[in-house]
């Protein structure tokens, strides 16, 4: 029974693992379709989610299974729950990502960038995708130190996302309430897909050490 | 045995019941905060999201010790993680209240929403007040009617977010970059709120009918 409980959570940890890998690939994409202002890719990042979503359902299923026929107890069973919650962020992050390519949709043939934020916006775009990926590396390696790197990817984005209300916010913003607005969601979606990542990134910790880390307050909106 | 599960169970309901009162209040109190930029009104939600964050904890401890010492398995067993995950929703929907508080305080001694959103501002504090007393009603009476009735609600708070970004976005916006981004924000908190309650509710009707319904998007946030 002990063999059949651990292959099964092993699969649950590979599956959150994909998860993180579509994640980390639908907003890289929606990243190159805001910027790009292309269509087509962010049509593919809306599509995406749907396996993104399928695969959480797939993965609850197996937990809530696994709960019905090992009944784990103490740590067993903080794993499993502790992986629902896992699955909960990580399905966030696509819909994050799509909700970035809705916005690249919306004001196509334009980019909803203007081009005084591109590199701003670029560069969230490049720590989620290194954000993600460390997230994935520590449900896969149990790694506390990678967890604790990804808490300093998190800082950065919550500069970024500073950058961008500065820049919306110091008075000489000239270039329209719509490229306002949309720099807000979009600023607003790749620092949530951050602190999404650090959450997931905790909870592997929690796990590990029996500690949780709330000394830092993860959603800072009221910039 | 199972009269210490079915206790435990109402105990769990009870709390859930119990988070809804306090974010309803939490929302409504912030709606007033803002519309009349009352800075202690906005402290005192800010302060009291920690009461609302201890509950979500104190509720998930239980639910995991009832997993842990009862083992349910079929219905019960879905019930006990159906109730983490309404937890979850709940906790997030007092962020959202603690996050249109930290507007209000941010402009204080201003008001975050200019007059022309005023009458749109106060009738998303209404809704939100109302969906979440009526996923309350859900939780305490699994009320199936109320689910549907709620699921209008929810359109109408989908109606004001629309407004607020048509006039955002009409071209004719004059009162400045910072009020249209204070009002991007806010709406969609109050957007995010009447979806959190959504869930809850939908969350009620699978545990009673079995059906999930996923025909509506919720976070239509692309607007």
């Amino acid at each position: 029974m002990r063999n059949t409980f651990h292959e099964d959570l092993d699969k649950i940890s590979d599956q959150l693992v994909e998860m993180t890998r579509l994640a980390g690939s639908a907003m890289s994409r929606a990243t190159m379709a805001l910027l790009d202002a292309d269509l087509h890719l962010a049509e593919t990042v809306i599509a995406a989610d749907e396996q993104i979503d399928a695969l959480r359902r797939e993965l609850d299923d197996r937990a809530i299974d696994l709960l019905a026929r090992q009944q784990p107890v103490a740590t067993d069973l903080r794993m499993v729950v502790t992986a629902m919650r896992m699955s909960s962020d990580l399905e966030r992050m696509g819909d994050l990502a799509r909700h970035v390519a809705k916005v690249a949709r919306l004001r196509y043939p334009d980019s909803a960038i203007h081009p005084v934020m591109r590199s701003t916006v670029l560069e969230m775009g490049q720590v989620a995708e290194r954000i993600v990926a460390k997230a994935g590396s520590v449900i896969a390696g149990k790694d506390i130190e990678s967890a604790r790197a990804l808490e300093r990817d998190d800082d950065e984005m919550d500069r970024l996302h500073r950058d961008i209300f500065n820049m919306l916010m110091d008075g000489k913003w000239k270039y329209g309430t719509e490229a306002a607005v949309d720099a807000t969601l979009v600023s607003r979606y790749y620092e949530r897909f951050a602190d999404h990542a650090v959450s997931v990134a905790r909870r592997v910790v929690y796990l590990v050490t029996g500690e949780w880390h709330t000394d830092a307050e993860l959603d800072n909106e009221e910039i």
